[in-house]
């Protein structure tokens, strides 16, 4: 059985489910009654809802409403991990979202034909020190460092605009992209995802250098996101 | 005397001074024999140089570059605390950037009509611990919250650009903007900044809360920010 988010599923799944039921991104109440009577005992959460869904003009029901006004923060970590809880409090368990899409996490070591030289690594290492902290508190999960020095930091506005973003501040200068998880990042949501789009963004915006958690992140397109990385000369690198 | 950074300065400073030179943003060498045939043994730091400036075409001269090469990062406290230990190492003491300017220097407690309400101060509360991160990194010092979750953090880009995104996130809903000095704040350079501009950025983001720290933000333009903010129901807080 899947429950689709109206806001963020395609239309066309309904197409490869047996039993499907669409609701609103704030129906957590809905959502639950939707899972007992179906009789699940565990779920999965597949794909991303944007952060920023928090700021839209959909109506939670009570059950929401009861969940948002109990956070005293509502980042990622709080928010999804609250819903998780509440599903755990009706016999609901959720399950490691990768469960089944193990080949799609990326491995150690360089996956391009490019390696990174010796100033890529010193920008992947001051990179990945700073993303930490930045995953760490639950912000972003990117960052873009050129010549050793912090040119973007993600917050809400996701991994493409923050590259994007980096590309107008570098005035041509070669950037590197690391995007990580977190220090102890919880596998049921919220996994850091790269692909095509990741890459078309770093073509525009001159970055030659991507570095991701390796076992914790997800490729998406792998095929067409590697030969694209190798077609540009950019390096890509699980740490 | 004054050494003008011809990449930073206003043209007209020089018919408020007796003695000018004028020098490209990467020239440290020009700067300190300048200084040195002058006699200087105090100087103070006037004004911004923008971060983004590392990234220009302009050529260092050849104390600048050994300079450069011996960073382990380019983050705004190991370049200037640098050029700050130069001057040292050649009798140039570097002085309190806010010697001068000290009743421009944002006073504790609420400045406008308007008061934070108790909405507000949470996203203050929340802010100021995630903002002090931030700036501990050296990373930049402005985070804007929205209802108890991060829009947008500062990096390379500027307050106002940082102020400007999350008015594109958070789908008209107002937005509290925390500007913080750094935890241990060194007084001789990268003293926060606010002003007329500030104000104006935060009505176009449908912002309705500052915070800047206390005895530690220097405010420009105070009284035409002040009105501008008292107009327009917006609360400043020096925290």
């Amino acid at each position: 059985v899947v429950a689709a988010i109206k806001e963020e599923t395609f239309l066309d799944l309904a197409a490869h489910t047996k039993t499907i039921e669409w609701m609103g991104i704030g129906q957590l109440g809905k959502l639950i009654n939707f899972f007992k009577r179906e009789g699940v005992t565990h779920a999965l959460m597949a794909g991303q809802v944007k952060h920023t869904q928090i700021f839209s003009g959909a109506i939670p029901d009570f059950r929401m409403v009861k969940l948002l006004a109990s956070l005293l923060t509502k980042n990622t970590n709080s928010l999804i991990g609250a819903v998780t809880k509440e599903f755990a409090s009706e016999g609901i368990t959720v399950i490691d979202s990768t469960t089944f899409l193990t080949p799609l996490l990326a491995s150690k070591g360089v996956l391009t034909l490019k390696t990174p030289n010796e100033k890529d690594l010193a920008d992947i290492n001051y990179g990945i020190e700073v993303a930490n902290e930045i995953a760490r508190l639950d912000l972003g999960q990117t960052i873009v460092v050129c010549d050793r020095a912090v040119v973007a930091v993600e917050a809400m506005e996701g991994t493409d605009a923050t590259i994007l973003r980096a590309g107008t501040l570098s005035n041509g200068r070669p950037l590197t992209v690391v995007k990580v998880a977190k220090p102890n990042q919880d596998m049921r949501f919220d996994v850091p995802v790269v692909g095509l789009p990741t890459i078309e963004s770093m073509l525009k915006a001159g970055a030659t250098c991507l570095s991701i958690t390796a076992h914790k992140t997800l490729l998406f397109d792998r095929q067409e996101m590697l030969a694209l990385a190798n077609k540009s000369n950019i390096s890509i690198t699980g740490t």
